[in-house]
């Protein structure tokens, strides 16, 4: 079954609040095996809210609706909607009840008449009560056609999908939608995608897209399928293919797993401890390593060593080393991680020194020119990079190459 | 004039990302004065983008498509644009030129067949360098109506935008908007917006409106005017009350100078050195503050001691205050700013430590506790915070307080 999104909002026209309710109940869909094909936002406005509405209807079996539920003259989502499904609003006993215990267990004064319209509801539609609000949800069913009414607040309309809106959507659509991403590094983009070309090229079930994520390719492979054991069974074949082609590229098929969850569970498993030198990311890579919950247990202590001086003093780079061949160099990229590992009396080192920019870039070392380093076990390993982004994208470059290194230096391990 | 906005990308209609480049756009065309009155997402596929961009080209009179424009072959914006606008796709040689130019730098391999596509481009297109990525902007211009196209990643689309397609859009719009972005800290966001309320109840011009952000406020002030200077000469009166209002809470008016910039820039004005040390938060304190180009004259290096023993022996905390007040209280807060500036030998120092979670919470000590500490010539002080996020969330709260703090005790200083 196809399902469409309409966010109704003057606030996300103007861009003063990030869609997230759209995100949520895309993914929601997407999971329950419904096909989601268009999204849209429209304001407050009842021509064209109208004419987004029965768009939306023309083109798509469920619609559901977020946002302009309130009291106020301008919330238009029900009177509008009823009207495109030719229903007139009554009040509902029962939700008027709700909204009064409502106010009255919030202690929020009065109530102000205009709270009463929130109990108007289209003759013949389900009405969902609302546990954390005033507006109750609403679905509309007429001519295989549904719209699903729900209020804009992230903390009700939440609750209220997962309580009451999927278990009706499940009850509609019985086939699921199961999927497994297949994440890559060490490849770039365009070389990985051309790499399963031929697998895109005739697909249907199981499809596969790829996802551009910095420095990293990821691969959604999807299956509809009746269960999850049969959407396995449909994904096996591609998923081994993929693996057969990209071999221990691929750090993970689990959606929820980040390159530094990967790199973090190599180090636990091998019982690696680690710890990082960085110049121009100063913290970045430390930062983003450590957003992996458990790390602790592989990392005690990292190094920003921004001057030269505090490279020699904290992690022991040679002031030959810096005088010879500069602080931007493989040499000294070298020695950070071989330093670094010493005094922290860590297994595992990781470094980076780089030219970040705008400024300190020269003909000979331009702004982007970035050397990370990797020191497992002794053995050290720099690599080279010629980054051509703006500082903040250098710096988010620089990490990933520098966690792309590491896991394949930690792999051979 | 009317901006309509089309984001293409499967991805998002299967919630895998949220859409902040809408939100992005949202809130440029409106402080620029555009109109917005649709915003819409669809998928890769040829059919339905074709739909979406002919009725967005009907009803709107310039129309930003954001994303497809990758080398991948389901990659379709431009070719689906240029079809709707009746233009063939030619190869630009300068584009061509930019991107192998781009490969060569990056070093990312040899250039696959595929990545030629990114330099076709439509006939008697305006064609926008990419400087962070291959994919080109285009602008299409025909019988009154417009097509920007625009590369999906934010790190490529904003600056593109703000580099080149202000200028242009503004170009456009006949009567100039000029706007200041007040952005303030140290205050919370519902207390801010109860401060200006009055301000919101009868605005014209200028116009106030609110836009929320990690630990920040941001308060955008938008004048119609013939010129910068009548603009000016509009928003003085509103800006002036708000700093009546906010006084030194508010950190800047300009819309691209973010909290460390303002951070960095009284360091180096007042001539003092900072350092940190970080606990949960890893690097990530750090990191941010560095973003800041030229930072290196006021930082020298910084410290991640996420072990206790790390703490003791890199920034000097005394065993005992570990061993009674534990690692995350005010007391080791206090001892990691003040030993951290005597070990980098700095003026200033801000420390963080807490529990981010998920993990190590417990009834005394829960997931969110954190302290953050800050010692500006030898003067400390402590904050405790209790945040409610997930991990990701409480470490981006605790960078942004921690700068607060440093910020409040720099002013001081």
């Amino acid at each position: 079954m196809v399902v469409e999104l309409i966010s109704v909002g003057t606030e996300i026209l103007l861009g003063n609040i990030v869609n997230t309710n759209a995100a949520y109940l895309s993914e929601k869909c997407a999971a329950l095996g419904l096909s989601c094909y268009h999204q849209s936002v429209v304001g407050d406005n009842e021509g064209r809210l109208e004419e987004t509405v029965r768009l939306a209807v023309s083109r798509s079996d469920i619609v559901i609706l977020s946002g302009g539920l309130g009291p106020t003259k301008d919330d238009l989502t029900k009177e509008v909607t009823a009207k495109v499904f030719g229903k007139a609003l009554y009040e509902d006993a029962h939700t008027k009840e709700r909204i009064s215990g409502y106010f009255s267990r919030m202690r929020s004064g009065s109530i102000t008449e205009n709270n009463w319209k929130q109990a108007m509801v289209p003759e013949g539609a389900k009405v969902v009560d609302n546990h954390n609000g005033t507006a109750p949800g609403i679905i509309i069913e007429e001519n295989g056609k549904t719209a699903i009414l729900l209020p804009g607040p992230p903390n009700e309309i939440k609750p209220m999908f997962e309580r009451d809106i999927m278990p009706y959507l499940r009850s509609l659509e019985p086939e699921g939608i199961y999927s497994k991403m297949v994440k890559i590094c060490s490849v770039g983009e365009s070389k990985a995608e051309t790499m399963v070309l031929d697998l895109m090229e005739d697909q249907s079930n199981p499809t596969i897209a790829p996802y551009a994520k910095t420095g990293e390719v990821h691969f959604r492979v999807t299956a509809r399928a009746a269960d999850e054991k049969e959407a396995d069974r449909l994904m096996e074949p591609m998923l081994s293919e993929l693996f057969r082609r990209f071999g221990d590229k691929i750090y993970t098929t689990d959606e929820d797993v980040t390159l530094e969850e990967a790199v973090v569970s190599i180090l636990k498993e091998k019982k690696i401890t680690l710890t990082t030198a960085e110049s121009c990311t100063a913290g970045l890579l430390a930062g983003r390593i450590m957003n992996t919950a458990g790390a602790s247990e592989i990392y005690n202590e990292g190094y920003i060593t921004y001057s030269d001086e505090a490279k020699e003093r904290l992690i022991g780079v040679n002031h030959a080393t810096l005088e010879k061949y500069g602080a931007v160099s493989a040499e000294t990229a070298a020695e950070m991680a071989k330093g670094a590992a010493k005094a922290a009396g860590a297994k595992a080192a990781v470094s980076v020194t780089g030219i970040a920019g705008p400024g300190g870039g020269s003909e000979k070392k331009p702004v982007g020119l970035v050397y990370v380093g990797c020191s497992v076990n002794g053995n050290v390993r720099t690599e080279e990079f010629r980054f051509t982004g703006n500082r903040a994208k250098n710096r988010e470059y620089a990490v990933v190459r520098a966690l792309t290194l590491l896991r394949e230096e930690l792999l051979k391990a």
